[in-house]
């Protein structure tokens, strides 16, 4: 239970402050030229600082593929979700003590090109984490973290707001619609299309990787 | 068999990530300072990704080297390249239904500072990937992926849009060309260009490296 | 006595680069779009240069909790804060020689913005430390210089010019007090909260560590 | 003698990518925001590229401490030095066909601030260098070419432009010389003071790691 309680621990700290970044680039940076590589280096750092010790997920779509390959055991699933949700609506929290939050969202323009934005770089990045943090193959390796986050700056840059938000993440999906930048129907879709490229993602990674 | 279907498997997605990425730089992203570095990372995290499966190519060129230097089996050349060329083609497909497309392309203005840009980059890619992946003095290291991708970049900002369209890779060539972002000409001239370098960098490896 | 001296000249290195290169940021740079990777550049390379001597400090708030940890000797916190002081003061000395330094520095508007956002990034800055450089099970690898100077990247682009100064480092903001962009009074806070910060941070380490 | 060739085409290669970045960003690059970052890539490309065969100096100033540190033989300076003349001017030869070169260059506005610029991040680069790349204690690290290159970048981005042409080797100030960036007296200038601080970066580097 203790070993736990300190993995639930460090999803909160990382999804935290990855979600406290999105919510500054969202509602507070001016100049938002590198806004996908400090969103993309928020994720490194805490994967590198956390990873030894959750996996370093803080992304529902990442636990779940994670569980469907092996990684992370199904009972965990809800309690990783549950404090990457808690890490999540705490930095939005936090963050809209200094920004003004919009009354209402705008809802998204096209449902299409937000399931394919959101589709294809959450396969990405489940695709990614899964290869470089639990394949034997990449072992010990000092590229994982990076690799990672900066996979959701390739997807921040490729579709981040031109064919979706570029959440990646239903915990940031949660953020986002919490800092009221989409609506909650939007938030839901987004969440689903996310879980759905995680576990596209994990099959793909067992076919690819079958030897193991 | 099923071993070789695995790898132009994780062809055909590094390549589709790569290209689509492109796709999105020259057809929908609004603001490019960061665009050489989104496309070199984009290059790098699947590097990371399917390195340990497929080698990790997406680039006819540097399957080409890698042949030339040992590191590919010679009867691999050909289902690399198509898989590679799958990928991009479906990259640029979907890439499509999301952003107009030209009627037509512009030919190059300048043919010599076409391939001059092309093949010095193209020649560096395929260099750097030798050095990095495929030497026994640099086995085991952790920065392959982030040196391939970074000598996209590299060439991107130093001749890319100033001297070439900077594709450094006949696989995304063909992208640009079925976006109309370079002529079939110019695609075909870009390819070759590619092929040479690939070629000259496999040849100059051999050289420095003659000892191994 | 030889062995400590050394250590201190490392300290003084690093931090003489890091506070130079913010100083350039705040008093010289024309063009401040990548300010925050510059900044977080020079953390990183000081911190990989110097971290097998030192420990690669430069920040009187990680040495608080590498001591808190049992990283650092309690005895030598005293030597190394000076040595981090002296750093920063002549790098503000020199760039002073080349650039104009206002007559007086405005105060901070909002305290609590202050306060939150050198916490904030101080916290992951000393837990990133701490994971990535102290932690046995994070030992051997070559990414931790990346994460440390990632985490000021990412913390200058999320609260930095928003919420406060972007400090993060009590010798910092002794720099930032020095040429005159903060004041002495916030100068003050800054550099409590940090130490404040850094101490949090290492008690988090310590809970989320503990079997070690 | 052939092993040594090998070395001498290694830098020659790694210095005309360096030099050929540097005269695109200064002859040809339209959008310069990630000029520094571009040119450091080039930098930590070459060095990952070559490091194992020549020690990936492409410098001058890098490859005088390397000798005052006892990793290049004294014999082995004037070939290396020549080797990278030569990638250097065959780099702006290349260039110029490409771009117009201004028929003179101006004059540089302060000796001084260009002594000051230039020396310190020679200073560091080859403190940097002779750390991460010669010291026992950082052997077998990953990080090595990425901690080179961006030393680079600070320095491009820190004074670079602002207190000098941010040269820190005098390879390419031979190139910035060779394309009428600056003067002749002022690219031997910061040739010399590049080579001092080199001679300084080794004795410090030999001061704080004395006891290998």
């Amino acid at each position: 239970m203790n070993e736990n309680l300190k993995k639930y621990v460090v999803e909160i700290i990382g999804t935290f402050f990855l979600v406290f970044t999105v919510a500054s680039a969202v509602l507070m940076a001016g100049d938002g030229v590198i806004a996908p590589i400090s969103i993309g280096f928020a994720l490194m750092i805490m994967v590198y600082a956390g990873g030894h010790i959750s996996g370093g997920h803080y992304n529902p779509a990442v636990s779940l593929a994670a569980a469907i390959r092996g990684a992370l055991e199904w009972k965990q699933i809800l309690p990783y979700w549950i404090s990457q949700a808690i890490g999540a609506a705490v930095a939005v929290l936090l963050a809209s003590r200094f920004a003004e939050i919009p009354e209402t969202a705008a809802a998204p323009e096209a449902i299409t090109a937000l399931v394919v934005g959101e589709f294809l770089f959450t396969f990405a990045l489940c695709y990614v984490v899964l290869q470089v943090a639990t394949s034997k193959k990449t072992e010990g390796n000092s590229y994982y973290g990076f690799a990672i986050g900066a996979t959701v700056t390739v997807g921040a840059f490729a579709v981040g707001g031109i064919l979706c938000p570029g959440a990646f993440n239903p915990a940031v999906a949660l953020g986002l619609n919490l800092m009221h930048a989409v609506t909650c129907k939007a938030a839901c879709i987004i969440a689903a299309t996310n879980l759905v490229a995680g576990a596209c993602a994990a099959i793909t990674y067992k076919f690819v990787n079958s030897e193991e």
